[in-house]
């Protein structure tokens, strides 16, 4: 120990370290440990970058027979790693398929075990670079580019700029024995072909630091996109008249601006599902305006022109 | 011909008479021809909707024995689609490789021949996802990924949201009979194997209709950008005292706003290949000042701040 911890470990430390200071400097924090390696090397950095009490908290989803076995190994891995452990013991209900409901489950849980502190999610640099991958294949623009944020209470990723195989280092290191989840290795999942097809084929082609090259890039585009995003809210607040906007008021702006107010307006007031396409269509009422008839949107709603205001109705049915 | 043409032909069609309508109304059209299916198509396309002399320019680079008889036999493909066509013979000379010196020479080639006429160029929704995927491996940011422009003087790309597929589909509806560059097919070209391999392995993990998401976020990522672009510009001229930058006008303003003020000043100063780590700690002269000493940059350049301004300096040599 006197030439100083392993690089890998250092890695984790020095990313705590920075994402505190820059954060959380004073608060509490918790740990979601699932056991694997990734979250077992965020707690040992936060153990020792706190030097008190850090609170692991394991959820147990009941989804898998061994499930309890699984979470309390998990638990005994994070004591061990000098941390309080709770296990959290979640009903997994609702729609929209099972990931997405356990994802719901674990994370109320968490939010209402942590009481207020900020929950470290063990999400690393190859995560954020699979989320972007993820997001160019829905097309959904600049937002869904722009991958996990560092801080985004109650939720902090501290490892969104170390690689997988630092966590994995750091742990050999440390003497921590990270459970396998199977499910990572398993193709029926988007997120796994990513991993092991997608990103060594892109590596292969474009040269190495794919994964680096997606983290920077998503990093960027979360800066331009909240600058953006903050000039829009301002000028939705200078157009809004009651529930309608002023058509005058916003014509002069960059239909990039534009139709990320009417984005922010159409969704208040109950549209869902916008396509690029639809906004496109919205924002010519403004911008190519001619006194061309409503446009509709997912949702359910027309949004017309009239007397210089945009204004949004149900869309009558068609007998 | 009664039930009027062919779908990819009026694809191809509607695609010209809108980027004229918006970027080039009244212009002469000059069309960039290699002879392969994509600028025939294009080219037939102009013909179709100027209905008067369209220009075809092929360029013969002279790299490959029997480069004349290629461009005599795609200026021949371009008046049987109903154009005036020239072959332009260049010399390709000059440094960073022969894919580069070719462009410039080609690029160079076709300018002088438009004589002011907007140079199409045949480029497709295709190309453009290529473009995107080759900027995400460079890992440069928004500007990376914004990918082709529609109209950059005096360059026209009407076909960005035309699919390759549709390009041959014209040529064979049209009767016109395309080159195949062997060029198309050679893996040693990073495109061809993006093309290839990484477009397809996309397709299959991600769901149909990649291609198509990465072109429509390019075009969201170029209008954000340059809205973004603008504004640093104006902040820029706000900023400037001399030769030195005023830090505390930039202060308040987003990070993301003022690293690209701080790379336009930078990049006017002669640094050059600067990255984005180095953006951000020279950026950190501004938003987290606390006396720190200058930032070196690529190019040979100091920044350093004192009295409250930026200034750059030659590195000194250290011996």
């Amino acid at each position: 120990m006197s030439a100083g911890p392993d690089p890998a470990v250092a890695d984790v430390r020095r990313a705590v370290r920075r994402w505190r200071a820059e954060h959380a400097p004073d608060a509490d924090l918790a740990v979601a440990v699932s056991g694997g390696a990734d979250s077992l090397a965020l707690l040992a950095g936060a153990v020792h970058e706190v030097g008190g009490p850090v609170l692991a908290l394991v959820v147990d989803h009941q989804l898998q027979p061994g499930s309890a076995d699984t979470a309390e190994a998990a638990a005994r891995a994070a004591r061990g790693a000098g941390a309080q452990a709770r296990v959290l013991t979640v009903r997994v209900v609702g729609s929209g398929g099972l990931e997405a409901a356990a994802r719901r489950a674990r994370y109320a849980a968490l939010r209402a075990a942590a009481a207020g502190a900020p929950v470290l999610l063990g999400h690393t640099l190859d995560d954020q670079a699979e989320t972007v991958l993820l997001g160019l294949g829905r097309g959904s623009g600049p937002r869904s580019l722009a991958g996990m944020r560092p801080w985004d209470a109650p939720w902090g990723r501290p490892l969104l700029g170390v690689r997988r195989a630092a966590t994995h280092a750091a742990c050999a290191a440390l003497g921590l024995h990270p459970h396998h989840d199977p499910h990572n290795d398993d193709p029926t999942f988007t997120r796994v072909r990513l991993r092991h097809e997608v990103l060594p084929l892109l590596e292969d082609v474009l040269a190495e630091g794919v994964a680096p090259a997606l983290a920077r890039t998503a990093a960027q585009l979360r800066e331009d996109c909240d600058v953006l995003d903050a000039q829009a809210a301002e000028l939705l607040s200078g157009a809004l008249l009651g529930a309608e906007l002023d058509a005058e008021h916003l014509a002069p702006h960059p239909s990039a601006l534009r139709r990320r107010v009417l984005r922010t307006w159409l969704l208040a007031h109950g549209a869902s599902a916008l396509t690029d396409d639809q906004l496109r269509w919205v924002d010519e009422l403004l911008g190519a305006w001619r006194g061309q008839g409503g446009v509709s949107v997912g949702g359910g709603l027309v949004v017309a022109r009239a007397r210089g205001r945009l204004s949004t109705a149900p869309r009558r049915q068609t007998s």
